[in-house]
């Protein structure tokens, strides 16, 4: 059974309401706040009509760290091996954060609204108790807090064309991975071209809970002639497009590299961060393990809530951090952490789920197209 | 609606399995790890069940952060306003741990294990990356981990029967909130007289998951005879107890002297801690708002998911944190954030539940009789 029990704890969101409104089946947990995972009448439909039109998604759980004042700029570059000195005001940055041994502590998005004055918009792990462990150790003059923003998502290939009905055509104009802003009731608000899917969208970052409910029933009403649905961060659309996630494909066990996240790490002397000289080591001396994608036959696999192993024969050569039944390819697809010499393309594998059953299939790349 | 979609990020635990098995319906999460939350029939039996007899309680999400090395000591006392310095090897104390502003951060139950040795047992919030950042930022010499510990909880008044029966005589000689030692297939583990309920219990430490099918199924078998069940910390029994919860009772917005903590707060300047000024001057001042209890009339609560305001007339003099129908007391209980001078016991309140019910009821002592 999957009931979740509800306190105030979990806590909820601006859209919370309007979601449970419109018939939201499931939520989880990410940031000690409610995100929802479900709507009718399943992931399956939900995924086509994400492909096809536009959703929108609450995605508050995005909390913000915000880091302001002098030495802000150098609390980030010490927490990310991914350089940000080129960055510039507008930038959304993918960045790793690593501890000393380059485990992975979050993958937020990180926003440069002004030289001193950054938001890192995380996963679920709380960066805002360590980055004030940071500062308050290190004597930093910064001020780390969690301000009232609540991202909301709206995702999809008509995303663009609703966003531009209500805000205007200039939003049209902001490229992937830029932020630009908009106007709503008085009020600027900063929008992303950015959000958890491959199907195109934006996230605006909506400052002032009390504005929630407005700024989703906005949205709502003039994507009605779009086909406009309630939706969420998709695992099919997600696990095909090879987009990953803190805390299933990787936690402080991993170190970015075997993430296939290379290109934001900055291997060099050039800058300092925490975690250098040990993803520098791991660097030199190669990777033993590799997130891969995997394909498997079989019936639709179940919920993976357990490292489900992968073996070639008899031998153990990996484990399987998500998998899904994908209704367009006709297979199981996943993403596993898989052992050196057992990693390229095309290597037969069994998957053992966890109810015992087994799957015949083989390592592939990202994205499945 | 209220299901928890299950993905590898919030982290089963050693004893998931069985819970599954004994019927769990339902769950919370705390520290990304399940903690079972409702098991048949109902709360309300769990209840009357958890006060007569025994229970076995997966609490797991107690999570450990161990911090070790020469400096563990030093690291330990600048989080928490409590003076540790006279606790012994097998105290446990709680240590509120509060920000600069002293705004709590958590509140865990620290175990001595040696002068360089503690795990802090936390409550939902990373303490693991605030102390990381610390020590890393004051570089200090210590090493700050999460081990692979996770605490079964015995509760209710033949908790100690039990124990005994299994573990042996000796564990009744361990002091309230002290800890002893147990031996289980030929490993020691640690068992402290404490728990989440005011029925009396005990709590392994189980180091070593894959212990934890076999420790559960031992005390599980031993206990047919006295009546064992599956419970989880109950809403009810915590209410009426005066437990707080972190996340509802308090959160970084509240000070340890709001709610109640001054006897874990040394407020001279004997110690240094992170916070100290700044909760100096909230006592010199005194607070503005207090956690007290209430008692309301009317039909059982909802579940309360958003901050209730409670009513003096038309004016709002506070919020409940947390609410549940007594069967005992044949009333509504709960806890409540109130305004000073609104609340002396016997103070005559509303209650405004989410659902646009008013409930009339009155200000009340910890813990209810």
């Amino acid at each position: 059974m999957d009931g979740l029990n509800m306190s105030r704890r979990i806590r909820r969101t601006p859209y919370t309401d309007r979601v449970e409104k419109v018939g939201v089946r499931g939520f989880s947990v990410v940031n000690h706040m409610l995100l929802p995972k479900a709507f009718q009448p399943s992931v399956e439909d939900d995924y086509w009509h994400l492909r096809k039109h536009v959703q929108i998604w609450d995605v508050s759980c995005e909390r913000q760290v915000e880091i302001t004042g002098p030495d802000a700029g150098h609390l980030v570059q010490w927490m990310t091996p991914r350089d940000i000195s080129k960055s510039r005001i507008g930038d959304c940055l993918y960045i790793p954060i690593i501890d000393a041994n380059a485990g992975l502590i979050n993958d937020p998005v990180m926003l440069k609204l002004a030289e001193d004055h950054f938001w890192l918009s995380i996963a679920d792990s709380d960066v805002l108790l360590y980055a004030m462990g940071l500062a308050m150790g290190r004597g930093l003059d910064v001020k780390v807090s969690e301000p009232d923003v609540s991202p909301l998502a709206i995702q999809g290939p008509k995303a663009e064309d609703l966003l531009a009905l209500v805000f205007g055509e200039h939003i049209r104009k902001i490229g992937f991975f830029k932020y630009g802003w908009i106007n709503f009731q008085g009020t600027r608000q900063l929008i992303a071209r950015s959000g958890y899917s491959r199907q195109g969208g934006f996230e605006i970052y909506l400052e002032g809970s009390q504005l929630g409910g407005a700024l989703w029933d906005t949205i709502w009403e003039a994507g009605q002639s779009l086909n406009i649905a309630p939706g969420c961060p998709n695992l099919i659309e997600r696990i095909e497009g090879g987009l990953f996630s803190y805390g299933n494909e990787m936690t402080r066990e991993n170190n970015p590299l075997e993430i296939g996240l290379e290109k934001f790490c900055c291997l060099d002397n050039s800058i300092n961060y925490i975690g250098r000289e040990a993803l520098q080591k791991i660097a030199a001396n190669g990777v033993s393990q590799k997130l891969r994608g995997i394909a498997f036959d079989g019936s639709p696999c179940p919920t993976c809530s357990k490292p489900w192993p992968v073996m070639v024969g008899s031998v153990q050569v990996g484990q399987v951090t998500s998998a899904v039944w994908s209704p367009r390819l006709k297979r199981n697809v996943g993403q596993a952490m898989i052992t050196r010499g057992f990693w390229d393309p095309g290597q037969p594998i069994t998957v053992h789920n966890q109810y015992s059953e087994r799957h015949s299939g083989e390592i592939s790349d990202f994205p499945f197209n």
